[in-house]
């Protein structure tokens, strides 16, 4: 498409500006409950945060951050994710890479250096033990080359037909350091929004192997451990304002939040979204979004302008960031609002998906 | 019955004694595996440990301990537990409460003071969100009774069929006072046993709930958080050797896993056990024995001689300690052999249970 093409600048009305969907009302649990848009997120607002408590000055963030007093000193990073992916194997991963690196990943965007992770498995009777044996292994190989530990674990087994073969839980615990603040509330007008590289490989990945659909390439997923990268993001400019790994809900579920949080408005140029050829048609193919699709090897980062060519440098120097790209900016107007600048050079508001295109996708 | 009826001491020949039950082979996971007892012990020694990797110097212990370096210190216990009980709802409590004080009783058993904790729920499609919202609620009571905030969590939801209702999982955090140092491995000849409370409520609350088995009195679960009792008993005596919520496989298994990882010889006296009148008699009734039980708010401890009277006089005057008791002794001979002293004067060998007596009992 030639930009030349552009029509004329149809901005939204943002002021006046609603979502057009009416709340949802269910009184019981949907599979988009789980999909980490607008379902997850009413669950999270309206049943575990009023039952847990809200924690004073706390922010809807990848990990939470503990400020440790008494006898030990410092602050860490803590984070929990659930894995239901299916099926347990995909191309480029199965779901106890998957999960070890999704923890890591959870504790790295508050900047933390991760320093151990825990494993639940939760195992249907008659599982066979080769294959909870090859997701263990896979899960020892990941952390062993992540360099974060697995130090303790739980296993419990419930009747067959109780579970799709294998859920695992991880929780990890990274140390934040010192002089390294990055929250979704720090993004600010005139920041430069970065991603790693190519968006939708994880979620394409998986459903193709579910689905059995080919397209042309085998697409494989991205499931990576980005400490190393944010370590070296972080060398470059120890002043990252916000980072977050676009999973569940894909990157606009992550900028939506992080507009939310910061009530900052978000631009970007769907031109310069980085998404990979096999990518696009697959999605072309199944009227998906790539921009809501799952990815677990990517990083979307919020950097001051003038920080900018110091952490691409970093970036594009790390075997994880070589292909990361400036993809748009925090900007003045329209705060709480993500909207995309298209080919046209028309803007769209681009809204937090209800569910997730993909379910079961990690 | 009388003790005078005691027969001749009938000592088993340690030196020749093995199990008598031929190793398990399995090539599928069986309910047993998790269990908490034999079959347990081999998945995680046999599949676990070696695909993980063996940390160096760690022992197997409820929680693991981390030491922080860099900009943080001091020392962190770790742990994580997954929850399939059946019914989520029994009397005395419910997945949720459970899933926070079981997480915190394994964070406090290596006398650290808990500091937070992760929520991880995977949630079949379906399921009341008021089950959801009930379960959530009392996972927040929980956590503000024991002042260990819920700061973290994470929400799958399965398709309809795939779980049953609802599978918890819980992480936390403590820090370990200066000083403290309590691991199976400190047993030592000459160390008292200890037992907090009245065994065998938990896992006979939940069978009877879940089978409609009524025992004249209603038995309800002692589901509790004792990071208190804990600090009282260290607030006495800094020196406690040894920790352990006697959960799966009930206090035989805590006492075997105990007594193999010193390498020391444990003994107790059946009359001494807290066994309450409706245990006793639903265990007579049904055939199982209360040793083997799952308790949700109790612990064992193992302490020096002369340390006793100060231990037990803080667990005296606690609120889970009131009913705590002496009921045995490490010592010199059968070393990672636990024996029970019957009524009648005898001796017996006391197994780690193969897998648990009653399934998804949390």
């Amino acid at each position: 498409m030639n930009v030349t093409d552009a029509q004329p600048d149809s901005a939204p009305d943002f002021e006046n500006w609603s979502c057009p969907l009416p709340l949802r009302s269910h009184d019981r649990v949907v599979i988009g409950h789980g999909g980490g848009g607008k379902l997850s997120a009413e669950l999270i607002e309206h049943l575990f945060l009023p039952a847990f408590g809200r924690v004073e000055g706390a922010e809807m963030h990848d990990a939470a951050t503990l400020t440790l007093t008494g006898s030990a000193g410092g602050r860490l990073a803590f984070s929990t994710d659930s894995y239901v992916v299916r099926p347990l194997f995909f191309p480029g991963g199965c779901i106890g890479d998957l999960a070890v690196n999704g923890t890591i990943n959870d504790v790295a965007m508050s900047g933390a250096v991760p320093i151990a992770l825990s494993a639940g498995f939760i195992v249907e009777e008659g599982l066979e033990l080769a294959t909870l044996g090859t997701v263990a292994e896979r899960m020892g190989d990941a952390a062993r080359a992540a360099g974060v530990p697995i130090v303790t674990g739980d296993t419990k087994v419930v009747d067959a037909g109780l579970a799709d073969g294998l859920y695992v839980n991880t929780a990890g615990v990274g140390v934040i350091p010192e002089g390294v603040d990055i929250r979704p509330s720090r993004a600010t007008p005139g920041d430069v929004v970065i991603v790693s590289g190519p968006i939708g490989l994880h979620g394409v990945a998986v459903m193709s192997q579910r689905e059995g659909l080919e397209f042309g390439t085998e697409i494989r997923s991205d499931s990576a451990a980005l400490h190393g990268l944010v370590a070296a993001m972080l060398a470059a400019c120890a002043d990252v304002h916000v980072l977050r790994d676009p999973t569940r809900g894909g990157l606009a579920a992550s900028l939506c939040e992080i507009a939310a949080s910061a009530c900052v408005g978000v631009e970007y140029d769907e031109a310069s979204l980085p998404v990979p050829a096999e990518v696009a048609a697959a999605c072309s193919f199944l009227g998906l979004d790539p921009m809501h699709i799952a990815n677990e090897g990517k990083l979307v980062a919020f950097v001051a302008a003038a920080d900018v060519d110091d952490v691409m440098a970093a970036m594009l120097s790390h075997e994880h960031g070589r292909e990361a790209r400036v993809v748009g900016r925090v900007v003045d107007g329209h705060p709480g609002v993500v909207v995309a600048r298209t080919r046209l050079g028309a803007t769209r508001v681009v809204d937090l998906p209800l569910g997730e295109q993909l379910p079961r996708i990690c």
